[in-house]
């Protein structure tokens, strides 16, 4: 029986996904070779990239004059990608978390970084707001999605300099005007596939304003020209990927997906605000996340935080423990957790309140 | 039906890391979750990882004091990474291909490369030899199998200064004597599992003596320090990397799985030197590699190469024709290649050869 699997990332999958990429391991459409097994420049695969590139654009509404890549190390080696390649002098960062604050490390590296707003001494419980960002920096990065702390930046923002944005957990899961980004990356283990890579939406036209040599693997030039097979790619990654893209498009598209997220998040935002025991850690309404959703005991039930995830573990939900750096619980609801999940959890939280609460 | 499966990578894997990687797709061991949706910091992918790196360690006798990482982004990642780990200011590079001149290419955006020696204006056609290494480089880096021109350095060097070698196409295909080595790596998609990945084995100790500053990512202490878990890793890959250790270990391992190849490659080489059409590509004997045989239609036949693949298409050959770069054809007979498929080209040679000269 499959668990409630609110696990972070590498998280749940939609088990078309899981179906067709099973299918394929064994033999690819019946061409006597595995999806392991075929050539990255095979007609077969040429077909796979070009259709996941195809879907992803269509799906995310990603307009002309930008590349879409697939590249292998996952979201934290486009933390230095970025700065290699966009970066002259001087950069503007905000700080909503733990990955923002890795992003902003690596871009460290390359020169001046201002930080132009930081929830950092409030642990992270909210999205900055009101900053002004220097109109002289090469780019503005921000995390769209703080996938440990639940908050999420649900605004395309306009800005002067090109907005580069981390969008690993919340990709795909909402309309994005990606007009407004110069850059849109993310890994892709949870709401596309398996981990692993990295997916890139760069508008072409921000790249080649740096000095600075940059080695070839490291150049997104290399892989816009090589449509990302200037190395060998992960091809069972995008594979998968393609399968979680077909799965979004027959159930209706990202304002489908959009509308069943806000609706699962609601159920148990609702329920966090309404048990007893039990209270949100994000303190800014608004910035509340519809991905991952942390929340805690309240102070005078908080010895019964091991007891809750002894009963989570019987009702065979995993994951659900909140990341070290918040405690108490997180439940990561991405696009391809079903409702029923969601209706568990929340039920587990009634039984619950009124197991302790008479 | 199977195909005689001669890709150059990604390549024939062992139908027991199909079928092995396929069920866990589905669920892993009845778990409940597939491989896909399980996190990287799960006891679950723990117990899979130090398995993984158990057998590694067992299979190629790697010696104490190394250490054995998962990375992201293949082989050409590595390409920048090892002078961004390991030189100063001079690095040694033999040049014997395609790929290894990518190396040398990468090497020189950190400093002074001396190529010791090249075969490039023999068209790669043997592995150089007769050549000096300088001692004040920071290290020596060799390319042990050429997958494009079908050369292979078999004998494991003793170098004074470390020797660091990309074994992509050659890993787990013969015993090595690790201890002479710094640093050994390489994509996994030939000899171990899916493309995305690459295997990197390297002496702790000679890490730590380079001045530039390191992105995170690109650092290898941070993956040693880590245990190849800085970042989430590609837990699919790592998976399936273990199944086909583990099915190397039960043929009878590294030695048992050494003398299979060298079997299967005589064969074909035999058949390449006694028919009349075909002839091999590389001059000097002793460097023809066990794992990509390259071989062309002699002079005056060379009007029939179209046909041959045709034929071959026919028998159900992938992968065949040879890289551009050589022309002709090129069998790759990795591990997992069964013997089979070596009978069933040797068969269509001599069946060309029938119908060609009577």
């Amino acid at each position: 029986m499959r668990k409630h699997n609110f696990n972070a990332g590498p998280s749940v999958l939609p088990e078309f996904t899981l179906e067709q990429t099973a299918k394929a391991v064994l033999d690819l459409n019946g061409i006597g070779m595995s999806i392991l097994e075929i050539s990255h420049r095979s007609k077969e695969f040429e077909a796979i990239l070009a259709e996941t590139k195809a879907l992803f654009k269509e799906l995310l509404n990603v307009p002309d004059g930008y590349s879409i890549l697939f590249l292998g190390g996952g979201a934290s080696l486009q933390f230095c990608m970025v700065p290699f390649n966009l970066m002259n002098k001087k950069s503007a960062y905000l700080n909503s978390g733990s990955w923002a604050s890795k992003a902003i490390k690596e871009a460290k590296f390359f020169g001046e970084v201002v930080e132009v707003a930081s929830s950092k001494n409030d642990n992270y419980t909210y999205i900055p707001k009101n900053y002004s960002i220097p109109e002289d920096a090469d780019y503005f990065h921000i995390t769209t999605n703080n996938t440990i702390y639940g908050t999420e930046l649900k605004k395309d923002m306009d800005v002067k300099i090109p907005l580069i944005a981390d969008a690993s957990s919340d990709i795909f899961s909402r309309p994005m005007d990606v007009s407004k980004y110069g850059l849109i990356y993310g890994g892709v283990q949870k709401n596309l596939g398996p981990s692993g890579i990295a997916f890139v939406v760069i508008k072409n036209d921000i790249l080649g304003k740096v000095q600075r040599p940059i080695p070839t693997m490291l150049d997104y030039k290399t892989h816009i020209e090589n449509d990302s097979l200037y190395n060998t790619p992960s091809t069972f990654a995008i594979y998968a990927c393609l399968q979680t893209l077909k799965w979004i498009k027959s159930i209706g598209g990202v304002n489908t997906i959009h509308k069943m997220n806000v609706e699962k998040a609601q159920m148990l935002y609702d329920e966090i605000d309404r048990n007893k025991l039990f209270k949100g850690t994000v303190t800014v309404a608004e910035d509340r996340s519809i991905m991952n959703v942390c929340f805690v005991l309240n102070e005078e039930f908080k010895d019964m935080e091991s007891e809750f995830l002894d009963i989570a573990k019987v009702k065979g939900f995993v994951g659900i423990k909140g990341h070290r750096s918040v405690g108490g619980f997180r439940a990561s609801i991405y696009n391809a957790l079903p409702k029923a999940s969601i209706v568990a959890l929340v039920d587990a939280m009634k039984e619950f309140e009124k197991a302790k609460i008479k």
